[in-house]
């Protein structure tokens, strides 16, 4: 071992060697195993063209590192009884999870059909990426997992997120050199300024390089390691580094640095704990050098492949068709000895299985690593006792986040260490500043007289890295507890494939039986689209909500509350729920108050109605006017207001939609409102005029099959955006009151020539709203003046107005 | 300057001292003018409420950093007549870019109502984050900008993309401290290891530590010094910090700072252009420390300002009601002595305009920043020399991709120095790898032996980070020249949002006069959703095609090839196409070769068509069975001809769409089929079975306005996935030959009842196939041998048989 300083443990005895070598080359012995052969699982006869499966898939390469460091990590739990957990960045050395998981029993627990014998090693071996077996990666599948490593980039966010308020957990995570390129890891070494070592766990990165990606040599591997080691310490981690090829060798040197990297690690957390000395200090990480597809086959067909590319995938392609190939197989394999490995059954001999640690130690049966087991349900306050007062509709303003702030004052107290919020520096920009009376945000970095908030401890996460704080909220609900993400709408993008891959966990561990199931994962999306007033068009984009919904219709959930009660009654709801992910949209500007609590409760669990205090159409209207999201019920209430007005003879249904999953049809989603129900609301036959917050075809794709669909009309965004004014803004994409009035003229049947002077007043109000912005940088008075009326009469109230007689008999 | 070395320039004079600061006062003058003032520009009176804007929308803290680093780049060009461009990551700076620009003529020159005087400096300030005036980003209406910088993290992507084959020029790259903490710019350093010193400019990063960023301190700031400069040594540069906040001092530390790292640069290339010396040695690096708001007001109300977040946006925000607001942003500017700046007419003063470089040297007119003007169209090689010869549909089998890259190999030798293919260690993996035939892969860490086609030049260029890759092609072609992205399906998510900010940027310049069009971002995706043979779940994801359509329609293109002629016209036309991103869909695995060379250039102009040679129906079919991607369209043929041999009577036409655009409304998209044409090709009244390469509501969203659309019936991936066998994976997903069968049978009228014995078939087919695969672990051997067979007839042919009479006289 090549440290800085002197390694604190004791050097490893001959026979220590001996026993971790064995099992390591068990490990690869069953790694090895998975990925060629059907049956033949001991090797008791030589191997034949039928013993090997048809398609080879899996990845050899990453896989005798991850089964060293299995290795020695049990030798450390075992020594010190170490809580700890591990995170496979290279996920696809899936081999060597499940291949530990079976020699430590917890792979027959969980399978019984696949039982610690040469049976179950045949089964075990046959099942690996083969069709209605086990996928090729650390997948949801494996015991002992919350990270699938598919997808490279979050093992170290995840790996934070889970140690955060498990002060006595180990989180060793395994980063890949090839992994190490990519940006959402680079960012995540930061993560360690956000530990606080009293509270949290530790996270020990250990960064194997191993040299090689698919097809190239990696960057780390090329550069001076004196740079690579300034960087690891740039980074603040102390670099204890193990290299070499020889086992024994490597085997001692990484029992000393795992003993010496537990022990900094429980030094700082002594020295926090006990001395309340909570100063910063490098964290120990592990260099690991050893080459790719250490101890398989060294060259093949006269190539190096050991230590090389050639090695990331299956060394040997041709072991069914070519003799040659199967022969250095078999080699291969026996050169792991297995005969003294297992018994004549095909279990691990005694001596092995002494080796793992006992019940739950095991890291393959660790409950961190399976979150649902250990996670109890949100202390839910009631929101009522933040609900804003709302006698009148719109007869109040409130901003909705700052109210929602209030709340999660009380989810923050109630729950002070299993709930956090995490955010990329727009917590207060987001208006929830409010918790910052109870609580703080954490930071391991200098803190100064004039920070506010800024503490050693806290509930609040923030590091400008949407894919860090998405990493870290993953990590903390797949190991049990609840949070939320609050980010700007447009930048949630950033995180559409770390979605992605959150949402395929949710969706094939709602098959997996001992998984429990674990909290929601919350997006708040605020500094929305139409409201992103000091940035411009680059700020404005809605269009995470039609990313998540190409998702399994179980697991993903939509809400558009459109005013403050609403919103609290959505977040509530969500945050008690469990496997799904929820997107909310909330506006953090002032804002009309609508429904008052019993109202926003009600419509939230029914997910769409009409308001009837908007309605006059007695149950046969004219024309739908409906609508989802703060701004968009805004202009439709008062486009209805204009209605009234000019047309009071006009029957308007005005439906407002907070959960969007409500319109897709009921075989499509859980949420979906039946036929019937959907026709009883939207008509079968009237024009429905749609004033929706995002592109507005997303409508389109969730009710086409609605019997109304072709007298869908639906305004949205439409890509058109600038620094502007608010009104500006929906103008620009017609999603306006006045152009949903000229939308109602022109769609409703016979109204077109008998309202044709209100049709033109609103053109011209439209052309005077854009002048007058124009000139003065602020919307039209009468539009930042406009209430809602519920006495409109014509020729009162507060809508455009003019001498010319617009009103028409209808 | 503390650097580690000495600086190897002159000292500055007094004068010079004196000379700079009064441009760094002029460009600050204006930005903040910009910011807050609608009139009154040169305070040639009191400033009034009403020379205050109603919504103050801009960004201040980053503005005096940006303008001070503008101002020495300006005199380091001037002095040594170098060719620069500046790219401000901090882009909500945007005052600043714009500040400058119209310092140096630039911005009258391109605007010509904004003069260069009183009456223009009144619009410039007036028209800043105003209605119908300009953005208060750096955007594309900002001249000298390729980097709109609103969304953080791809400044030093986008500056080596534009170093890279401009062997001159120096891109100076400002980090600020927040964008630092994203993923994208911390991957993004190790861009530097792609340098070629001979071939390509040089970058100077220069990171701008003011500490804080909207609401909390930056890590860096945070961090002791030495742990910084250890984590930027780790990055492969030298460091050369500039620290201070006495404006006199810093000028003289930022004149030697770059006038060492200007030395440093050229002596880097000299030495690999005339020793012939490319061994990688540190790039120098810029740490600037100065605060946040540096000279704006330091306190506001008794509360710290400059120096802290609080500086980040608006200063004084009451500047308009508030009286002593209003006098202390009067004090402000007068602090930057204005009378001494302007004359009399509000032209700067003579001796400030000759700061400014002259011509294209200006960094605002430098025509880098606007590739445009410098782009020539790709010498376009002859497709069709690399067709594939297709006697017969099916005839044949290729890798289309393979097949592909051998005409990418003349693409490479015809534009040595203006064509790049970019991607995350793929290229080989994506079987580009004909290429390496005449380029290498670009490598500037250490090469072994070993290596195969790794060196210190070449036209490949690969790094494990989609957004590095992504950056780089941007700035490659942002400064005028041509590329290609080729990255595996699924993980193209990770640059949704870049996506989003270059489609953002392409939007905007269409209306633009003065920049002409660039070349497009093309993407080929494959390793797609179908054949992801080696990995599972997280590998599967055709969702980049749903996120791309959101865009505007003039700017996004989307194109299905489905065998490898269509895809060498499909990717000949993306690659001589301007101002569009091209996403190009393609399998890499064998496949049928269906249409000849002038068959598939007459498909894919026409975009999508009736494939006559596949269908029965003349002229009047009971059945159209349409297809898009090479997968479906597999899936598609095969369902075709079990239904020829099974059903003879029933008319079957079969449309394959290779342009998706093509089922767009024409009012919607460019590219979208009128009408008249679509109801002939897909009929108004028949049933349309459509198998589609990705989520099947996407093609719902497409068509929904189409006449026949009640009609259509789409199969698609539903988001079932596994490590799993190619046809295993289709009938997961319910789009596979005998489930399309399925659905003919179900949706043709008064089909079910007479071919209930197909039907039958096929689902015993299906479960025999199930059931085959999960024992052998490979598909049926009847399907992976299945061949498109024209002359099939009842009875014979290579579908499932059965003894049973399966045929319906139809």
């Amino acid at each position: 071992m090549t440290v800085t300083e002197q390694p604190t443990g004791t050097p490893l005895a001959d026979e220590e060697v001996a026993a971790l070598d064995a099992w390591w080359r068990a490990a690869n012995y069953v790694s090895v195993g998975q990925i060629y052969l059907l049956d033949n699982p001991l090797l008791e006869r030589p191997l034949a063209a039928e013993d090997i499966k048809p398609r080879l898939l899996g990845h050899w390469g990453t896989t005798p590192g991850l089964n060293l460091l299995w290795t020695h990590l049990n030798r450390l739990i075992r020594e010190r009884d170490v809580d700890a957990i591990f995170l496979a960045g290279p996920g696809h050395g899936g081999p060597a999870a499940v291949a530990n998981a079976w020699l430590e029993g917890t792979y027959s627990e969980i399978y019984p059909a696949i039982g610690r014998d040469r049976d179950g090693l045949q089964k075990l071996f046959r099942q690996f990426s083969f069709p209605g077996g086990i996928p090729s990666h650390v997948a949801p599948e494996t015991p002992g997992s919350i990270h699938e490593g598919g997808e490279l980039g979050y093992v170290l966010s995840h790996a934070y997120g889970a140690a955060m308020d498990n002060p006595d957990l180990v989180v060793a995570a395994v980063v890949g050199d090839g992994e190490f390129e990519t940006g959402p890891l680079a960012a995540s070494w930061h993560a360690n300024k956000f530990v606080d070592p009293v509270h949290d766990g530790a996270v020990l990165p250990i960064l194997h390089l191993n040299g090689y990606k698919i097809a190239n040599p990696t960057v780390a591997a090329r550069i001076p390691r004196p740079e690579l080691e300034s960087l690891l310490r740039g980074y603040g981690h102390e670099v204890l580094t193990v290299e070499g090829d020889d086992p024994a060798d490597v085997h001692r040197q990484m029992a000393a640095a795992l003993d010496t990297a537990h022990d900094r690690i429980r030094e700082i957390q002594r020295a926090a704990r006990e001395d309340g000395d909570t100063e910063r200090r490098p964290w120990p990480a592990i260099l690991l050098v050893t080459p790719k597809g250490w101890t398989g086959p060294a060259t093949v067909d006269g190539v190096q492949v050991e230590g090389t590319w050639r090695a990331h995938q299956v060394p040997l392609a041709e072991t069914r068709t070519d003799d040659a190939h199967r022969g250095m197989l078999e080699d291969w394999m026996r050169s792991y000895r297995p005969a003294e490995l297992f018994d004549g059954d095909g279990t691990p001999v005694a001596a092995l299985r002494d080796l793992a640690p006992a019940g739950t130690r095991r890291m393959s049966a660790n409950p961190h690593a399976n979150g649902g087991l250990l996670r109890r349900p949100l202390e839910m306050p009631d929101f009522r006792s933040h609900a804003v007062e709302v006698t009148t509709p719109g007869g109040s303003i409130h901003e909705a986040t700052r109210v929602l702030g209030q709340f999660l004052v009380d989810v923050v107290r109630d729950n002070p260490t299993t709930f956090r919020i995490f955010g990329p520096d727009e917590t207060a920009s987001n208006r929830l500043d409010a918790v910052y009376g109870v609580t703080d945000k954490v930071f391991a970095g200098a803190i100064l007289d004039s920070d506010e908030h800024l503490a050693r401890s806290g509930r609040v996460v923030e590091i400008l890295s949407e894919h860090t704080c998405q990493g870290w909220l993953e990590g903390y609900l797949l190991t049990g507890r609840h949070g939320l993400f609050s980010c700007y709408e447009a930048f949630i993008h950033l995180v559409d494939s770390m979605f992605n891959q959150h949402a395929k966990w949710l969706k094939t561990t709602r098959g997996i039986e001992w998984r429990p199931r674990i909290s929601s994962l919350n997006y708040l999306l605020s500094s929305h689209v139409w409201r992103q007033d000091h940035n411009g068009f680059s700020h404005q984009d809605p269009g995470f909500i039609d990313h998540v919904i190409n998702k399994k219709a179980e697991v993903v959930r939509v809400y558009l509350p459109p005013d403050t009660n609403t919103l609290l009654s959505t977040m509530r709801h969500c945050l008690a729920s469990e496997h799904y992910v929820n997107v909310v949209v909330a506006g953090k500007q002032p804002s009309f108050d609508w429904l008052d609590a019993d109202q926003a409760d009600l419509h939230c669990a029914r997910g769409l109605g009409i308001w009837d205090w908007a309605s006059n159409d007695d149950g046969d209207p004219d024309v739908v006017l409906a609508c989802a999201g703060d701004v968009p019920t805004l202009e439709a209430l008062a486009a209805v207001s204009i209605l009234r007005e000019h047309l009071p003879a006009l029957r308007i249904r005005f439906v407002n939609v907070v959960d969007l999953m409500r319109l897709q049809d009921e075989h499509e989603h859980p949420h979906g409102l039946p036929g019937r129900d959907f026709d009883t609301v939207f008509t079968t036959d009237k024009p429905i005029i749609f004033a929706y917050h995002g592109y507005p075809w997303l409508i389109h794709r969730l009710t086409y099959r609605r019997t109304n669909h072709a007298n869908l009309h639906v305004r949205g965004y439409k890509e058109e955006g600038t620094t502007t004014t608010p009104f500006d803004m929906v103008m620009m994409n017609d999603v306006d009151r006045f152009h949903l009035v000229m939308d109602v003229i022109d769609r409703v049947p016979g109204l077109g020539s008998r309202a044709a002077g209100l049709g033109q007043l609103m053109v011209d109000t439209r052309r005077r709203a854009r002048a007058w912005t124009r000139e003065h940088g602020d919307d039209l008075p009468e539009v930042r003046e406009w209430r809602w009326d519920p006495a409109a009469e014509p020729g009162r109230g507060n809508s455009p107005s003019t001498t010319a007689d617009t009103s028409a008999d209808f």
